[in-house]
């Protein structure tokens, strides 16, 4: 595996791969050809072999895929299988709703534990999850690393608040604020995974409204 | 300009350079040139005049790009300045963080309702957005049609749901269930546009796990 020379571009299809995989394992098929599952994703079937060859050998010519081998070793490149701590920062409605609703462990994260400053929220539990004191947040995480930090709080706290944590060893940030944050240049291996809302909407605006299907 | 030649790469670049066109106006920026622009956004200063080719003649050589006005051009071609009207299904904690914290405005919508099933939440309003009884909706957007539909809704009543809003004339979907939504043939011209956070999520498990970032 020659991980150092894959493209952003497939490290964002492996998860649709899981997917996809996932949905036709519940559904009971055993085996798929790259077209059929080229087919499924948007992809060509050439796409997909390629994809995959850079994590090893997969599928046999004439055969195709074992849809719960594939996905197994899908799950294992992910990482998804070493459950990692995270904390959230912000149990405001969309921390909330992450807490309730978004399953951590099927994405390779263990929830630990989420942070507040509004006295209403501290001390509450959340799907089990505690809702703890910001203010407590550099004590609890010496007693309890954590790898990644999930960031719903205000934006005007983001950039502030993700340096803080990077100080504190966290190597990745799930980043909900919108903001753009900046990674200082002592802490460049810091991954930031920023899921901007605005963007995905702006480009559905775009899409419903242009022309370009038309043409 | 040929909008039928515009690459779905292309397009979802479009509201990350109104993002750092938005911060270089915030910062009082009058100009910047294609490189600079790039290093901003990590990409290189030809596939930024590559990009907005797509669009039309920006920018002059040895000058830069004009960040004012490159911006609004921005905005138009993403049809931000024509809002659509758009309701939201699930009103829920993810439907409550959206209204109350997201500006749809900004993203080309005018959110005018909500709609949900619990008897707690119909009848009341967040932000200024009522929530409506679901088993109203049919009657509700015969009388006020909408472009988009936000579905925060549970995953198990997405499809559904999704099908009915296409029977009613929606445009586009913005999906935030975690379901891969079919669109049926009849509706072939109806957007999707969903929201993976477990892709992101998946991602970030990947990047920060993987020995890629060593070689």
């Amino acid at each position: 595996m020659k991980k150092g020379k894959i493209s952003n571009a497939v490290i964002r299809r492996l998860p649709r791969y899981c997917r996809n995989l996932a949905a036709l394992r519940r559904e009971g098929v055993q085996r798929i050809s790259s077209s059929a599952l080229g087919q499924n994703m948007g992809l060509t079937a050439s796409q997909i072999r390629q994809d995959l060859s850079c994590f090893g050998e997969f599928g046999q010519q004439g055969y195709g895929y074992n849809v719960e081998s594939l996905y197994q070793e899908l799950y294992e490149i992910l990482y998804l299988h070493q459950k990692k701590e995270a904390v959230l920062i912000g149990a405001g409605n969309l921390g909330r709703a992450l807490m309730q609703n978004f399953n951590f462990l099927d994405s390779g994260f263990h929830l630990a534990a989420a942070f507040d400053t509004d006295p209403e929220r501290i001390g509450t539990q959340i799907n089990g999850i505690p809702v703890l004191d910001a203010a407590g947040l550099t004590a609890y995480l010496e007693e309890h690393p954590a790898s990644v930090a999930v960031l719903t709080l205000p934006a005007r706290f983001a950039q502030e608040t993700a340096e803080q944590l990077m100080e504190q060893g966290i190597r990745g940030i799930w980043n909900f604020t919108n903001y753009d944050l900046d990674v200082p240049e002592a802490h460049a291996d810091v991954v930031v995974e920023s899921l901007h809302f605005s963007d995905s909407l702006r480009v559905l605006s775009y899409l419903i409204d242009s022309p370009a299907k038309d043409v």
